[in-house]
């Protein structure tokens, strides 16, 4: 059986109780955290899943990357919501996407993830700032070489024959009608929106454009339990909201 | 621009309002439905995304051929779920996974799709009638040759050196201590189970078996709105249970 | 000890299964449900509570009166909202409160109800088809006198003196100024209203006039569960929206 | 028109943004918080529901009384569960009602405020220290004189003719069969429990001593909205898990 082994330079994660750490397995160092030391060295050839003293150490996946590993100065889409998105985007091994708004780059390694080596991801950024950000993450994080990363506004982008696109702005509405050019008819389209006025503001401009049908608005929560098999019961508070999610299908002329 | 054109013998989702159809393009055939006549053959050469009278015609999503393409004789997991399932068990582009408990093959498919070409899924099923349904559709829908079927008792099966394991079955505490046996140390674990009494039942499996570790319990609640700018506001009812959702990770020893 | 038992003419709530009826005891008549016929006068002097075939036999409460009793040709408010509106408006024996918008009369049976022989409710219609519906309503379920129904505009109407009011018209806005003049300082106010876009409209009008504080906005849901003790679980469906409760007080100037 | 002032020794509620503070107005003090500091003296002759500064001075409802004015030494029962409870036991003006597990005695508090002084609750509490807490806010807080406080074991206790009965103890099930002596055929029942598993755990006692129907199993969820009419949204956070509710009526033999 193969088995996975911690190498120096390793990405880890490290679980002591709720709290967790995404590290990198420095041979000359030590972590502290609440649950005492760990000296990275001592970790080297072992497998993952090891438990030493009372920490866990894991390989991260992609979600560990997303929530602990990702240098953020924008708002984060929870996994919750991001595993949705992905769903409502069609995408799978090989799809061909676009971003408007690469934000922080987190959407965009878990699109990168899933489109894989014959997928594509095409991520715009208007912002400076985000984008050289976005940049180190994905550099950080990234398995595939598929990301195509523009820092642009998307006005002066004329890509085209995406299968789905992602938009994450504040203010969706002004650029409906340029990215619709951009992506294939019957192409899946998704934004996510925190408050009411603006899912009301993208519904008319919806309803103006008449250029997408199959719309859909929802919300996602998740709800998670204390996981003590005698005394079951939800945690006493959750995440009430992160954003609605708008989705939609490009209508052909 | 690349368009996708509708051909003979393809899929297409059919919308009419609320309702949804998922058919195959028979040249010589006709759709009735609630919004009137489709004389396929008129599709034809035509870009998904078309509107015809007052349908909708779209190239079908996964989602679309979870929901309205799979025949189903075992209890539907929903997209909310199978998303948030998969993104857990760290599923990209080249995964290695085990599916316990085929049931209809629906996630199957939504694995096969996300591991790609490079990746690859092994899925068991003991019901022989499951097997066979879900055989067919997995053939009918699967875009990638990823899958290997089994049909014969997990206790059977002595592959090894999974990255995560789906499990879909009534009892899997019987299940868990050979499970563990297959998967890499590390290795992500998932289940649904629609009762608490099942979850308790879990969570006491994994108590005593001191295997796994990062456990996480939790629902996931999906709730739609009504699409008109100007009444904003959700849909009256909604689905409220689908099932818990139960995660952990294999420790080593 | 005091035993309830069934008089002729009494209003009895016949379950059986999930499915409940409000009837008034004819001792020369029979009832004829899924669970078979009921002869009432074979009810008359058993106790409430009490077993008839597959039925059970309950004196209703107010509960079943607000759902099986009142003829409705207003939208119902759910007493899961009506419980937390009466709260909200501080309601308590001796309470003196108005309500604009009688509508089928459930809530102004409710606040009678709570606020009992010492307290007073005063309701306006605008709408003569809902005042006489409520009237009668109210006339065949209340147990205090103590419910003064008006049919005519707010606008003119000159009361004062309330301690709370609960307003359920479909654009508030325009009224909140003339109430507030009714009312208290201090005063609680609560609405309920479907859609967003009437939330946002009501809390502009707060910001407006300045009158106003502690401005709550909420949602009540509520998750019933199966009650089989071995298979405990959510129902699959639940309502997911009724409406958006808006609370307040009144500030003096 | 009556307009309440506040008067020496008042208990008022003191707001400021998301804070709230329950005081009793001493004209010698002077209240300090994160708003500045408020003379007491000042307040007296003065409409309650004043701004003073960046405050606002309510009269405390019984929700302020039962959230900011309790002395707590037992789990609080949030608002959103006490006053369905008060809705499922059919509380209303007059109502005689027996509550097993006094606590804090909060929900006492309400259930007389409700029943006024034509009613009547009788409170056992077996824990001498939670019933002199319970003893203090009673007298504090009540209104009416209806409420007779017992500290004994309820096995002890021999009263009769309750309409209906609210139990707020650990394990319940032990309490049903001689409860059910206690309260009419046909009288409501109602519980709260924090756990799947002793939910389960009384379904089972309802299902063995099939003296109880019309069982109900439920949860009250509260979700909150920011109150800004451009930017709508529900609060970031919410209280996700207060605890499950039982309901059920008593059978007659």
């Amino acid at each position: 059986m193969t088995v996975d082994t911690i190498k120096p330079d390793d990405l880890v994660l490290i679980c002591f109780k709720d709290r967790k750490y995404l590290k990198r397995i420095d041979v000359n160092s030590t972590f502290n955290g609440k649950g005492g030391s760990i000296v990275f060295s001592e970790l080297v050839d072992k497998p993952f899943g090891k438990k030493y003293g009372s920490y866990e150490i894991y390989k991260p996946t992609l979600e560990d990357i997303i929530m602990f590993g990702i240098k953020r100065d924008t708002q984060i889409i929870y996994p919750k919501d991001a595993a949705y998105i992905c769903l409502k985007l069609n995408l799978k091994s090989g799809s061909q996407m676009l971003e408007v708004g690469t934000g922080s780059g987190a959407m965009t390694l878990m699109f990168s993830y899933i489109v894989g080596p014959e997928g594509r991801v095409v991520t715009i950024e208007k912002e400076e700032r985000h984008f050289r950000n976005a940049k180190k993450n994905i550099e950080r994080f990234s398995k595939f070489s598929n990301v195509e990363m523009i820092n642009s506004d998307i006005f002066d982008y004329n890509g085209s024959g995406f299968e789905s696109v992602f938009i994450d702005v504040r203010e969706p509405w002004h650029y409906i009608g340029h990215i619709q050019e951009l992506i294939r008819p019957g192409a899946s389209i998704g934004m996510i929106l925190p408050t009411t006025n603006q899912v009301s503001e993208i519904l008319k401009a919806f309803e103006a454009c008449n250029g997408f049908g199959d719309i859909e608005v929802c919300e996602i929560l998740l709800r998670r339990y204390k996981t003590v098999s005698e005394r079951l019961r939800p945690f006493d508070r959750m995440v009430a909201h992160t954003g609605y999610l708008i989705f939609g299908r490009k209508l052909s002329i």
